[in-house]
């Protein structure tokens, strides 16, 4: 089985930047995959897409060599095993709650004696090659969320979860949950409440051996996060690059020609 | 039947900018008529797409109000008239190399008496309102592409064809057939004796009364193109500004994190 | 963020017609919303389609103005909060048997403080203007629907459910179950028996200030029930539509050319 | 290979009855496929679907026994053998105007020695049966489209081409053509001009042999028509009997429910 | 209601065969559905679909008259009842553990008063025929599959539940549950613990009524399991028979044209 | 650019085998690219599928290395400027009859000054690497197909036609077309007259220094065709293989269970 490239180069000490996707299309994901992220995550929770799209996207993706992940809409086995059996490396689950959420989703995700992920790799070893019965156990990475008031209570049980191989941090729902609603939710955060929280979630990881994972808005505040000592970071996603790229070019015409008027030589149209 | 807002734009002198879809997918689609372009083409020619994709596009985009036109693949009628019956308020089509052709395509946009359109606007009629079959021929934009030597050869005979609107420029094939390939392809053209050609182009669209557009890659460009006379540009396209903001973003964390290793309390995971 | 239409309507009194998609395609969903219905609901559950189609269809009806609905398979959190960041203003739910299934079902529609939704209304933020983080609790309905003999025994429990805006009464499988198949299912009942239990179940809107729906044939039964207290009705579907005006073209045509022969000149083709 | 049941219908001296599909979707093919049609034809032309609808909704209508037809969107070899591959069992050319573009429009449709089709019924003989290869030629029905004035003046030519099985009529943009414009386009015409220019076709159809079909919009007209000696009319089609009997139903609740006020219990909602 | 042909087979004492599709697409459903199989089975579980391309499997495979049967991703109301409503006359239904698992899949399975199915048959209506209401619950098949220790630890009380049709064995999931990850997952098991695990489900199965169902890989190891007593067995699957033919073929002739060389005359290309 | 592996491998003297998709889905093309073949078509002329599949069929094998090649249609510039856009390294164009097909054909796949292709990469850059416009008209394979007693007359003058890399031979309809239908279409002919068109059209090829390539149906007749000289063939096709494994599958099913009667214990089912 090809090895999971995020797992080596974290051990070899190196930060990962992760690309994001939440359009449902081969063509969007094999341009983001060329753009030099280490993983890509398809969004099948947030994005505007599901399992039909996912698996072109993966198999588009795949000349690229970038990890391939999935964040799935819930903590069902249903949708799990399908998003591992389409290609994914790594899964990354909202609303971990409760450690008993933790032992579940983990137990989806790997082959007895380890788990109860029904065995049946159709598609994925025609993509991770050889020996994937053997090997899935060990290159799945296994990430859950922590983005409720509840998830932050539980956070020691939760990762103390055997098999569990990281925290996802997802800032927006974290702040609507740590805070009720008094916070707006969003990406970045910079109030000293948030960015408690995020360290919290942090020492929990390296005290169980986790590898902690940051959803951000910008470079600048990823790399903030992984001078903090997360391991990975999220930065962006499709659908906020294509509309920021695209406002500014509007934003720039429209500056560049203001008060020009098309002359037209023959009068009127 | 809705009127065509770029015609009015043009009439009050004012340039406007087009956005460009190469990506297959009604969201993306939506996400571009969300940041202010005047109209938007789907490229049916070197996009990777196809009218199954126009049509679902054309529907995602109506709320915005947007001008919306396609680029077909070639001089057909058969496409040409399905992109209409689509939706579109404008084709644009590559490759107008002679009078014949400008005239072939301008008879496929109109019905008769004015051309030999076939009528069925099946879904078209949905979107642009009522009598469609009798304001049609005065609302859809007819753009020939004017890309080789042969074009430009014969550009006094093109810009004179009864029913055309406009000449479309696409600098990089022409470019390519003027230079025989001693010269790149691509946008922003900044050589004296491409400078010349597209104002050639220029002085026969104003000649002639029609309007001008240019596809260019960047803002300033763009609105260089509107202060020779250029009536509509087009600026950057869907791929390339997400490739462009997805790459910023994982350069600039790359710079940002350079040197920074991940520190695991527990070791070598 | 856009107001939901319907409350405003139930505000100033008017019942309101609902439209019903079961056909999977964007094109019969723009139709649908070109014919006047104040809301449109997408069947989820018994339609033939999936999210796969539900997001261009949201995409296309957009523009319409019409208020947008789902009906989910099944009480989960997964695709009810996917339907929800698909676009919807409402969700009906199935099967809403017990007040502890009506209260996690509203929990998923709403975000903290007053439910466990998740955040990420990546494409809906496009379709429903801004502050939709702000808003959405309040504009988004939540719809039970009772439609079994433990639904109608726990009847009171579930309207009394906090959050929830409306009952939405499906009387085919509330006669199955309730008459454990001793009638067939089917719209717009006759029995007293099931008159009896719509009318209960309209009570118990009332007196907790829900708004109560029923899904109806015809538009004379619909009537009726608008005449009950019910404040909307769905009358018909695009499936149904489709095939009793089809069906009607053919029998027209079989009766009107009954005895007809083809008269050939020159003999057997 | 399976018979072309037109054929035998006619044969017997009985006029036929086709359906009419501009919704790409293989449901509402299905739907339409159960009403009671003689055939059904996909329209490719100026429905809202085109080739990878096409295939799906002739799959979905093969249990149906109806006899599945194409209207291509233009006398193009490249997509005419794509229809027939995909399980045409006649094609309906739009614009035939001249004898020369009928024969090249029946050329496509016949294997050698009749014509120059390409051999490949990849898809169509897992529905033909076998000796496709043998027998297509004799069932594959090839309709011209008579819809121009230069079609009409060229009538008898035209009608006169060997290999040709019939005349489909479409009367809208027959009427626009032969009025240039100066009468609205639509179906069932009591125009006396445009009354004795369907009979001048049918009149050509009986003189060569052919089978003439009208494109109708009511049970009645048609009815009329195949009084006159039409052999096949089309009543309505998909969109437009989906669009009427919503639309109908909404009008009934609407003035059912004229003046009815919604009546809240508990105050204002 | 058309009768379920599967149980009329074996009510006459006939094994039967079944069908496997991994591929999403129509037209391998109507190859497979063509080569004499007595039902199909669509693996929504490890096949590289979802319901989005089971739908028009389904109506592609309809002309056949194969009976078709899904298995589902999990034992999940939502996509068991979708999957019946779009046709399937039979679920297999993977991972079940426990009795109180089989109860709840029976249950999704059938109307009342025999189980809580929900009632709205919008397509498979048209392809099942008159009464479907009546007679789906006598013709549908409800199999649970035993592929965990925990499962045959509670095998009796699973084949005792009322309503189960049959066991279907998966023997990879079961050889990995059983040996704890000590054997290799894969069909046709030669080791006697994993035949003894087959021929005690097998001995459940008739000393319940049920019928017994085997996923094989090969027709030899499928007729040893009907001379066992195996009501049905599953032998391959379209994607094992694509890629045992495809790499045949290219083994064929690497082998055949071993140390040919390409003789061109006019010199290297 | 990434070279093309066709062109190194024949320069090397080593026959290639080609791979023929005629399903328009991922996962099959994903299957077939894993089987050893050097080069794979898909097929837009008579395979199911168009390039709405074509485009994530591409995408689906880039990783494997396998050349992708795609059989157009019919001889159009449009639709074979889309399959180079969308990533073909090689086209095969049918119904080649005059040099001036063919040299129409060749200038669709240049870039100027060899031909006419229209510049915008947009998809293909990312697949084929660096240089795509400066390296593309070096590595493009442009075969033109001889199927017709036309062509065969004008086969010299076709294979002179300058940039023209080879000539595919289509054995079922060339047999249809020198014979006028007196023997039946298929490949792997073993009539002296149809050999011997074979051997002519080689022999062309070896005077033109072109590419000869035959589409076979076996492996061994493949082989017999390189021992004569053919650089290139096709062996079998996705469908065929499917078929034959499945049929195969069957048949052997029934053969070894034959007279086997299902033995149930609680008497009749």
């Amino acid at each position: 089985m090809i090895a999971n490239k995020l797992k080596s180069l974290w051990a070899a000490g190196k930060p990962t930047i992760n690309g994001w996707c939440s359009i449902g299309n081969p063509f969007t994901a094999e341009i983001m995959a060329a753009q030099g992220f280490d993983s890509i995550t398809i969004d099948m929770q947030h994005g505007a897409l599901d399992y039909s799209a996912l698996l072109p996207m993966f198999q588009a993706m795949r000349a690229s060599g970038v990890t391939l992940m999935a964040r799935v809409p819930w903590n069902e086995p249903g949708i799990i095993m399908k998003a591992l059996d389409a290609g994914a490396y790594g899964i990354i689950c909202p609303m971990v709650n409760t450690a008993e959420d933790a032992a579940r989703f983990v137990s989806y995700l790997r082959y007895p004696p380890h788990g109860q992920r029904s065995f049946g790799p159709t598609r994925v070893s025609f993509a991770a090659g050889a020996n994937y019965a053997g090997e899935a156990n060990d290159n799945i990475l296994a990430f859950a969320m922590i983005e409720t008031a509840e998830g932050m209570a539980n956070l020691d049980a939760i990762a103390a979860t055997p098999g569990l191989d990281g925290i996802y941090v997802g800032p927006a729902d974290l702040t609507l949950s740590l805070t009720q609603g008094r916070l707006a939710p969003g990406f970045d955060r910079e109030e000293p409440e948030m960015i408690a929280a995020l360290q919290t979630i942090l020492a929990a990881c390296k005290k169980n051996g986790l590898r902690a994972a940051l959803h951000c808005g910008a470079p600048d505040y990823a790399a903030r996060a992984i001078g903090w000592g997360f391991d990975m970071t999220t930065v962006g996603g499709d659908s906020r690059f294509l509309a920021a790229a695209a406002g500014a070019a509007v934003a720039g015409f429209r500056k560049l020609t203001e008060g020009q008027f098309v002359k037209t030589e023959k009068g009127a149209y």
